[in-house]
């Protein structure tokens, strides 16, 4: 791809004629701003800040409900820790470090008590994975001006470390018929959601840090449950207590919360894994482009597993082609999907379709629909999202029939 | 390794009598802190900010002329981008995105001026990558009261987001006799580095994006160049300026600076990649241990490739033995690893000694200083660090004989 980028091509135009401007100049580079180089700038700084032309949280907190990550801003995979969504259901509680408390009790040999120094001293794992929100699909009755963060910011990326839970259900001596486990946090809703036990023997983590740091009050400091894949809400910040039982709880956000009512009148409960989802962030609202090569750029995650594919179409959903996928593929994480097109200026809609390891594709919104009927909520929703590139280079998110 | 801690063996002692306190009283958790689920805290955030009871910058610029990354109170992998460490040689320059030019000339069929636009138009490339600096070891004089931070803050790892510099010189049309470049920043000292052409046909990228978001200026926003495994200084930030040429540019921080003088008289020059290195950030000064299980965690990395190992010596170098590394082991980064160890209570010095997949084996300060003979300036140096644990607990930095 790059071969064919090496003719000049990409540049032809806009920069091909500041070439020929500037280069008249001494070293070319007059045209450039204020001379940075005749005096000293500040010294090295204790907190590195962000530039002043840097605007990122345009919004962010659309509703003051939730704080969104702009997907559209950011490049890579990772998620800057105070970029990442919040969703709190009481506001984010200050907890103190030195008297934080885990307790894990119920079906267990040892009820046993954890400060957050005995949680520091066992075996530490650092992983990273996506974490995104059940509601994280504003398409309901969404215009043209909607931009990747207003469609599906409440998923965000991080290196999150901490002890497997699995490791403390051992310490405590979990009963071998236990089945499920109730997670409860310390904010002012007792966050409490029922968690079948066997996600804590497979990679379910009790952790304290994010991106190398401890975790942000936002995000649950001193202590979360993390659990790779499973949907945001289960992922209880401000962890207090672990109550190991051989039954579902049926809390407040596994039953009227959380849920996906059926078209055949029954309701979808415990769907924790996300479906594999994908969405370009550029070109998007509200990008202009010009005619010619152009790199469609997004992210892609399944909560079962590696992303396979993501498949580009660039002539609205008829044809589609395989997008390059940045290694390393890691499991259960956002990935960045890069295609390199070359648009002829006409009118069309963008889109890309992931796939992930299992087999799963990610839907069409009409095929959605069709399985989960016009009473479903907003939760667990994944579909196909597109773009539509007016032949100005303007660009707008592709209106859907309401849901 | 868990299945050891499966007996409550970890949390034997001041654990296991909280236990037995609390869980006399409702639920156990009557010895937290203040009751947070009373009131709702604080709505959704902004920017979510770091918890006022955690403290990342002590000792982070200890003389104002860098800032060194606070090892010892990070996990994981990743360096949060405003804790990343910096040394610059005349201060941050300001510089605004919408004059910023790169121009590439010299040995090229058309030169050429790049906008900010034009670079981030570009296929674009995300990988993870340590960074530091050449002058990354305070061992000379130190004393016991010596953190990991001071031995070794002044490497950092993040996701960098940019274009390859292959693919910009072929726009401009690179000579295929051309050998060297040039990259010039525009901060306050102009700071000039020669570059072996070969690492840009290999992977060095003009970066301007760091964690997700775009640089900081202390790293050099908007543009700088990043050369992975190769020292700091040749990383220019704000990269203004490329020449291509057949020849190195002898400027002053290659020939004055940056630069091993050897035994025989004669110096090392050019002396890029970085030898693999290691360090156990805890336990470390200044932390305390009590005795039984202890998992020794610590970083390493390699210019060359990947860490193909890291043996932990607990015998004060006698013996060594694999721990393990954290997964995915990726290459020019750094790696976690860990290795669980029980302590008897008795004084002795813990080390780790890195090794990477050319071969190279990390070595001890002694033979680091037969090689490089007592002339050697700073530079370059990565020795085996070493941390005493006494009796008491108290782990302090292993003092050296004066190089």
């Amino acid at each position: 791809m790059t071969r064919a980028l090496s003719r000049r091509a990409l540049l032809t135009g806009a920069a091909g004629t500041a070439t020929a401007a500037a280069l008249g100049t001494t070293r070319g580079l007059t045209a450039q701003g204020p001379d940075t180089t005749t005096s000293p700038g500040p010294p090295s700084s204790e907190l590195g800040q962000r530039s002043p032309h840097v605007q990122l949280t345009r919004g962010r907190t659309p509703r003051g409900t939730s704080s969104r990550t702009p997907l559209q801003d950011l490049h890579g995979t990772l998620t800057p820790a105070d970029l990442h969504f919040e969703r709190h259901h009481a506001g984010i509680p200050d907890v103190d470090p030195n008297s934080y408390q885990l307790l894990i009790h119920g079906m267990v040999e040892h009820p046993i008590v954890f400060t957050l120094d005995d949680l520091k001293r066992f075996p530490a794992v650092s992983r990273v994975f996506f974490l995104e929100c059940s509601g994280n699909f504003m398409g309901r009755n969404a215009g043209p001006e909607t931009t990747p963060q207003d469609i599906c910011g409440m998923t965000s990326q991080s290196e999150w470390t901490g002890v497997a839970l699995g490791t403390l259900l051992r310490e405590a001596g979990s009963n071998q018929t236990a089945t499920w486990l109730l997670a409860e946090g310390q904010d002012a809703a007792v966050m409490t959601r029922s968690i079948p036990i066997h996600k804590a023997w497979d990679d379910a983590m009790v952790a304290y840090a994010q991106n190398g740091e401890p975790l942000r009050p936002a995000q649950g400091y001193p202590v979360r449950l993390f659990l790779p894949g499973w949907e945001g809400n289960a992922n209880v910040k401000w962890l207090r207590r672990i109550e190991v039982a051989d039954r579902p709880f049926m809390t407040r956000e596994e039953t009227s919360k959380y849920t996906d009512p059926l078209p055949n009148g029954t309701a979808r409960q415990f769907s924790f894994e996300f479906d594999a989802r994908s969405i370009i962030t550029t070109p998007a609202y509200p990008n202009l482009i010009q005619p010619g090569w152009v790199e469609i750029r997004g992210i892609a995650w399944s909560g079962r597993g590696k992303i396979s594919r993501v498949d580009i179409s660039t002539d609205g959903g008829k044809t589609w082609e395989p997008s390059r996928l940045q290694e390393p593929v890691l499991s259960k994480a956002h990935i960045r999907f890069r295609h390199l097109w070359k648009w002829d200026g006409s009118e069309t809609t963008i889109m890309s379709r992931a796939a992930d390891e299992t087999g799963y594709i990610q839907p069409s919104r009409q095929a959605l629909l069709e399985a989960r009927g016009r009473r479903a909520k907003s939760y667990h929703l994944n579909p196909i999202t597109g773009w539509v590139i007016r032949s100005n280079g303007q660009v707008f998110y592709r209106e859907e029939p309401r849901w």
